[in-house]
């Protein structure tokens, strides 16, 4: 069933090569804002270059339990992890119901938890708190560092940024995501027009190590300029759908931005 | 079948509440560029957040009878009401075929009439005869305020747009639209970037009354401005299928933008 | 089976009419970043409007060899010429693999060949003997003309881009693709901002023929721009899936942007 397995297109073709999943660095996240079925479907043509599914924010809360099951089950078939957005979990927490939340995302196959203050004012020490939490149930846990509102985030410092990702990794988490939206713009490491401001992702990576973040990249140029600087192993998030196979091909060095170049 | 009989996932997670189908408030429109019907099919999924699909402009023209039929029967039974796009309204007016337009969309099952001038000259009394003539066929009707090209927009004064939409209004027109394209870039409430002028949206809304207006918003940061101003049930339109799911929860207080806010 | 034996929605309706397929002039092209078998049904129903699909550079190399080969099927079936992006053309050129490419491009069902040196440096006649070298295997062949690195495509001429395709052509090519990618941004006939340089457009018109041309144009605006200048039959790429209706409607004169303007 998984696509890997499948005789590829061209397969005479070099390519650099890469890990097979599960793997442990080069992941890509898909942001899934609430794909049906038949896209789902469509999807999982490339399911072997899609580590991580995420639920986007509170999306799933607008859908039915039977087509989110659904959803999961096929997603977890090919050997993807499901995760919850960092937002329903802001949105648990603050309506005093993040046990719950933990044993309902069990329940359902939700088997990676992020946690995130991007909305909520929450200390380091709550956040490490939930980090802990989760993991003691069992869960995988992966954290967010970076406000959704841009001039909240603007008042973070780098040295901010990583002290908290350094609590997170230390509480437990697998790896602390770079916020950026879905829209990577004036947040993080994006600048107001999506450029990478090169040298605070490079103090990140040398600061956190490179297996320990994931950046979001929802822009292409984005995507390539990550992979330019840090090799294609680096991990990435926020992919949109239509992107997946794209992404691949930058990793593989066979699009233009990366063709001769890694 | 309607989605919103399910149960939903993670339903004990407290949400801004609203009213439900049919809506007489916090209207979300959908433009349909051509969907196929699979994605239609996936889109049902969110049929409980879609009150009106809008058949984008002339676009059924170039696709089978048979196609459009099944695709106007799979959302009629998802109890969301079918309207043409206004610019193949002014097309048939110019061709001298409006009678003939509105007995084919009777046939069809396009039972919301959008009257538009944003491309014809066409002077305020014409287009309440045709507003008058289309409700005396038993159909419902909506009228859209505002030019095509930006030029020709930037010359209609706000008083010009309350002038039209009263009068639209008094003909029969069950609200109006505020014209922003697919792209709400450089017309009506939208400066060259986007952004929404917010004094000339409210001065509608004060003039108008919120009840009758419908904002055209293809911009996740305009649809979540028009939220925050107006709240939760500000009719919006032109929505792309891949923000429906999201634009809800924008409503319901359920995403960073509007989480905590209304 | 070819949607455009069906009666069409409203075809009372008058439109400019175009030639049907196989068409000689006003080509789409559509850009398949992977699609899935689900999105290829549906987009199966604006089939008469789509006259060529390009398996993005290179794309299917991601892909399992069963489901392109079904994807091809369809696409034939539906009048639809299928060709390869030009990167994977220059990949195996530069792995010494062309030949072998040719071949299995026969095999699995890519008729048309794209030639481009949008990475490499080759010279205008190494590419002509590619071109040359294709022909005589009995494939159609397109070229394209122009860099994928802005700084790069900026330090060729006009004069440069004229006499590489007057090179292509000669050796055998059916037209030349005018560069944009999938942006259209800072490239070929594009400014910055994706605005259209019309007295370079005009002059590559002149010069070469606008039968013998078709420009990449993946925005509506450089859509709309292009008709409006060359007219309904110029020949545009790089179109995405979503848009192929609509830009079928600009076309025939009946979106806002061309509606009695053609």
């Amino acid at each position: 069933m998984e696509a890997s397995d499948d005789k590829k297109t061209f397969d005479f073709v070099n390519i650099i090569s890469r890990s097979e999943k599960p793997r442990e660095k080069g992941l890509s996240m898909v942001l899934d804002k609430g794909f049906g079925l038949n896209q789902v479907q469509d999807l999982m043509e490339a399911a072997h270059c899609i580590d991580i599914i995420k639920l986007a924010w509170a999306t799933p809360r607008m859908l039915s339990e039977r087509m989110i099951k659904r959803k999961i089950s096929l997603y977890r078939e090919n050997n993807i992890l499901v995760g919850n957005g960092g937002t329903l979990l802001e949105i648990v927490y603050k309506q005093k119901k993040t046990e719950q939340f933990f044993e309902y995302c069990c329940e359902i196959g939700v088997e990676l938890i992020e946690v995130s203050n991007g909305v909520l004012s929450m200390s380091i020490e709550d956040k490490a708190d939930i980090i802990r939490s989760a993991k003691s149930k069992g869960m995988s846990v992966i954290s967010e560092v970076g406000k959704k509102n841009p001039l909240e985030d603007s008042m973070l410092t780098l040295q901010d940024r990583i002290n908290e990702a350094e609590s997170d990794l230390k509480a437990g988490a697998h790896y602390v995501i770079i916020e950026a939206r879905e829209g990577g713009r004036s947040i993080g490491v994006y600048d107001d027009s999506g450029g990478l401001k090169e040298d605070m992702a490079k103090t990140l990576v040398d600061e956190l190590g490179i297996e320990n973040i994931m950046f979001e990249a929802p822009d292409k140029s984005q995507q390539a300029r990550l992979i330019l600087l840090f090799g294609s192993d680096v991990n990435l998030g926020n992919i949109r759908p239509e992107d997946v196979i794209a992404l691949e091909t930058l990793r593989r060095g066979i699009r233009g931005d990366t063709f001769g170049k890694l």
